[in-house]
């Protein structure tokens, strides 16, 4: 094979058919060494049994060592995850975890976060096409019709998942649809996307004249987007608390009124930047969480979205709710098995069966925590400072 | 202090004067045990050394082990990429390497990726607050009048940074405005604030009537905006290739035209999902490079984004482009220079000092093998397969 | 009452108790020449008659003479629109007439326009407010157990409009939804707000505890949104036609494949815009009609939307659908009865019962007429006059 | 030419060489009556004359006669427009009127509407077509060095129009672009397109190797688009005033803080819909008023779109602004000389040259009185009702 440039191509990673041992990530060290010249000392230094990689990554060759910090205790006053939690968070950006530590020692003041998880639902988006609209939208009721046999069709492929709904999209000729499972405590994609594809080769079989893609897009997977928003992926959550004026005060040094003055500002300036999310950083904190405990990171891109609802209350309080719509975790599957990965779980009283809503409720008071801190630190070295700015009567 | 339940918060993490060491991780994780019983044996196994970690987090109890998987040679036709790199993918997804593998393999036969760096900027938004939408207007003239005295304050607070435009939306009585910097080989994230606050304060006081917040939320930090999309942040680079029909059959099984007719279908489904990015899945490469890089991962909410145009050329081939408008990405300062972080740097040629935009571009060409063996992977598992479906001439 | 400047606040429009006939009319007319000095001798021109107006208009002073265009004949086969129309278009901008009778002509040598009305549903949507998630989410139950008991009480208040299902959006302590309705040949934001206040306050009386606001800002009313791209709101309708790649070269002048690929560029321009139409003008055709007919035409802020989803057939024929999900059209009630906007409507077949689902199928094959036609003119007048531009094999 | 049906399509519309008189009106309605039996008796009555409707429509059969209510007086502060205002709004939507007229009054009461345009600019948007994105991105460089020479070609093509700027958004290989006009009293889309295909001509023929589309669809005209909510289309224009807290309640009902919390609800609501405009709704008066002042009113789906910042001041008096960045008017040319809209513009002394910045800003106090009756109504109807609801100190 030439390259562009007229010279070879490199070669392939090696592999083996015993892929997945200590030394095999040592060949292909060595190959690298060879190719690029690079050392990898670092990343040839683990302690996890490459064993147990088979179903998490290909072409091993070591690890990356990203810092974990420890912050709180987290007070949650959830439904699944209820009393003191201290949470791992792997990341390389400084002052993260100071900022999220504050946070939840604020919100440990204010009485605790109480966490709900409102809903869930994962998708696959096969979309069908068809001659014309008429057909497509004949297909709609079909499907309707016919939701039982593709229910117990999809569920046939899965202990696990459950078929709830098919929601439909119809545009021109096609039919973009939703097909919404619950998945237990795995995230979710990989049992959706057997389930699904077992359904519609049923529904094509069955129906007769439909053709599929199996994504037709508006699955959205590992991408933000307004129908995550709207209609859920994962776990719609919610974390809320309130804080006392007083607290608020001391802890980031700033007044209520001036927080909520903020957030109104804040809250126009997201609408306008069109942003996915209209808090400070939910980013931050579900990123450092998703490492630490073997999320599939990726899966911040849709996770991140979410809605800032707070309320200056009568009495001067604060109260503050951050609602994640597309909360997508499991505690089971993926990479949650890994050695580090199981321990930080363990350490959340997560790890396995029954712990994936007690882990989304432990995400969203995180969130809750970081975007406190960090809108008070925001206020406080910049605005508040200015002594007389909000002792005018404007608007 | 007491709990929501009336019983007593748990203790804080312990932290220590010199708190940088192997002994105060080692007492973080004893703390742990003793707090919640969980064993942390995997997490305190790690080669970095903790004194490096300043800067980069806090409370430091051990490591996160992320597999890296090797894929490659991605060959890279760029202007500062140049030739074959083997690129460490830190996931724990299963099949990823593989997949960005296979993709890059089908480029390599395709002669390669061509990548670009448009354009670069990154921003601090602060909203400039008066008391009606006259002086607000009156402020924004006065900004451009003073430019030159507030680039000049704002570049005093870095030696790399480059106030280069600040761009206005004013709404009612304030102005949000987007403060844009070049930021050298770093993310740009922590000059940008502290030139930004400096440039503002010299602002308020130069100008006598304006107050202001440090960020209106037009900057969307560690958030999807559709500002972003079409202003750009971090680096706006394009990724495109020409794949021969015969690799491209050959290599993922499906036909150009086919795979081009997928492409609409499924842009379409992308537009009324109102989703961040019309391709497959850039949010996979990307972290999966971030986390094995040292970026900061949460970056992906925002770099994620992007738009995918193709076309099905005369003579069959197909054309594929990728444009990531907000890549955000660093060879030098956050979690760059850290053990292993560094290493996979410098296997891809890119730490330090003139290494970022050679790794946007590298980053791009990722992000296009991904997409192109996924949709691959999509249409030749449940599309095609079925014969005869794109044999009538229908819509 | 006194000025800001100072001085007096002008005198109210005089009113009487029969405000509905032609000298009060004069009488309102006579006030504004005495306050403004301004002649309105055509606007007092008109053949209406003013005893009709009450529930269409307050303090009626005349009339606006709106131009009519007539095009034609426009050929659909629908399901309740079937054969030729001619269709009335009310507008002061000129080629629109010529524009979309060019449009009908080229679709009416294409075979006609094929229509769909795929679904309908006119939405009211209340908030209801709580003290926390917990109890928004039972409350959410709560709503899904009672829906037999809402939907009886919403529906007595009205012959025609039937509740169909309510929609969910928690957010923080906060229940959004949408009370989806049919409403026969109404339009029916009047009869869909009486009912769900109704229904609003059966259920604050009969659970106890919730609170509510009418608008939760999720109907959209008289406003473009997201959310009736996805779920729709009036109607969702297709229109669609294949158009001979000779008709189309002779008509328009431009080739399929040009007009394909244009099709393509102008996606992704839409998509990156972040725009509410992925076509060339809807707004431009539905205005005209929709100010012939009597609809409420500020309407149009939601009607527009849509997606063209098009195809070229492997014979070189061109396939172009459009899909407007919120067409929100009436053939009774409103406007419908005046006296040249019913004899616009009856023009068209579509006055009174049994109108609506035809009037909406018109429309949606006007659109696409109107698309198709300005879509040829944008590039038959620079693109394609540039020779070889489509010649190469290029991207 | 034969139906699908297989019958003959009908003929076409009659026209003549002299076609703008009354009889060929008289001749066209007749041709209705035989092809449909439509009666068109209201429609032949009118009093413009035929031969002022070239450029304005064609195959003119007669006239929609719109009720127009008189709303006033509006009492505004703005930079043109000063004092009192009478304002014709065109609607057959019953208490639209009335209640604008309620907002009026509000208003008035409260010291009147300021008024602020900040910025204009009219857009084409061609797009330029390359081989790969490095020759789009040096392309754009050629174009920002060329902006002299394509600002004359394109000011050349017009008395009036200025091209102010070129704004650049590539993607993959092609450069959209938005060419940015300030166009006097015109609303300036003919103008702005003339120029622009002249500019475009001149770029092509200078560079060599480029090629366009005039429209990459960034201009969305007729199209609601977040590019317009960031950067502008036509005039972006504030209306804002400070209510009295006694003020609103005797007018409408509401209590200040009441509405404040109402508007940060509706405000989440907003967004979670991803409505185009945060306030009530400014199409309902917008439409009105362009289709009683001979504006394109399909511009309507642009122009609507906005936001609202409201803020509750410390002595509960009411601060409410509603910013337009894309409201597109015209007092010369299009609609604006023919009869009826002549006299209303001329009743708001705005027809002809310098009058569109006045009248952009009566649009935009117009639509405020409007969201605050509308917003009033909205809760004095259903929520202040229920006694208790804002008595509890809760979220």
């Amino acid at each position: 094979m030439t390259h562009y440039c007229g010279c070879m191509v490199g070669p392939s990673v090696p592999r083996a058919a015993d892929d997945y041992t200590r030394d095999q990530a040592v060949r292909r060290r060595d190959f690298v060494r060879e190719q690029v010249g690079a050392d990898l000392t670092h990343v040839g230094s683990y302690s996890l049994d490459p064993a147990t990689l088979p179903g998490n990554v290909e072409n091993f060759i070591g690890v990356a060592q990203v810092p974990i910090g420890l912050a709180g205790p987290l007070v949650i006053d959830g439904e699944e995850a209820k009393g003191d939690f201290y949470v791992p968070l792997a990341t390389t950006e400084g002052t993260l975890v100071a900022s999220y530590n504050r946070g939840m020692g604020l919100l440990a003041r204010s009485g605790g976060v109480r966490t709900t998880v409102i809903s869930e639902s994962m998708q696959r988006a096969p979309v069908f096409l068809f001659d014309d609209a008429r057909e497509a939208r004949e297909f709609g009721d079909w499907l309707r019709d016919h939701f039982a046999a593709i229910k117990e069709t999809a569920e046939a492929t899965t202990s696990i998942g459950r078929l709830v709904e098919i929601q439909q999209f119809p545009v021109g000729p096609n039919l973009y649809t939703r097909f919404c499972y619950t998945t237990g405590d795995a995230a979710g994609q990989n049992m959706t996307g057997k389930a699904t594809y077992a359904a519609c080769e049923w529904i094509v079989a069955a129906h007769g004249s439909a053709h599929y893609i199996l994504s037709g897009s508006m699955d959205t997977d590992k991408k933000h987007s307004h129908v995550n928003q709207l209609l859920g992926r994962g776990r719609r959550v919610v974390a809320e608390a309130t804080i006392p004026a007083a607290v608020m005060r001391e802890a980031v040094g700033v007044d209520p009124a001036t927080m909520f003055r903020a957030r109104q500002i804040q809250t126009v300036g997201g609408y306008l930047a069109g942003t996915a999310y209209l808090g400070a950083h939910a980013a931050n904190g579900l990123t450092a969480l998703f490492i630490a405990t073997g999320q599939d990171v990726a899966n911040v891109a849709e996770a991140h979205t979410g809605i800032t609802y707070s309320q200056l209350l009568d009495n001067g309080d604060f109260y503050w709710s951050i609602t994640l719509p597309a909360l997508i975790v499991g505690t089971y599957g993926g990479g949650t098995g890994l050695a580090t990965q199981r321990e930080c779980l363990e350490l959340l009283g997560c790890y396995g069966t029954g712990g994936a809503r007690r882990f989304a409720e432990i995400c969203a008071a995180t969130v809750l925590a970081g975007d406190v801190s960090l809108a008070g630190a925001v206020l406080a070295g910049d605005w508040v400072s200015s002594h007389d700015r909000l002792g005018r009567n404007r608007p």
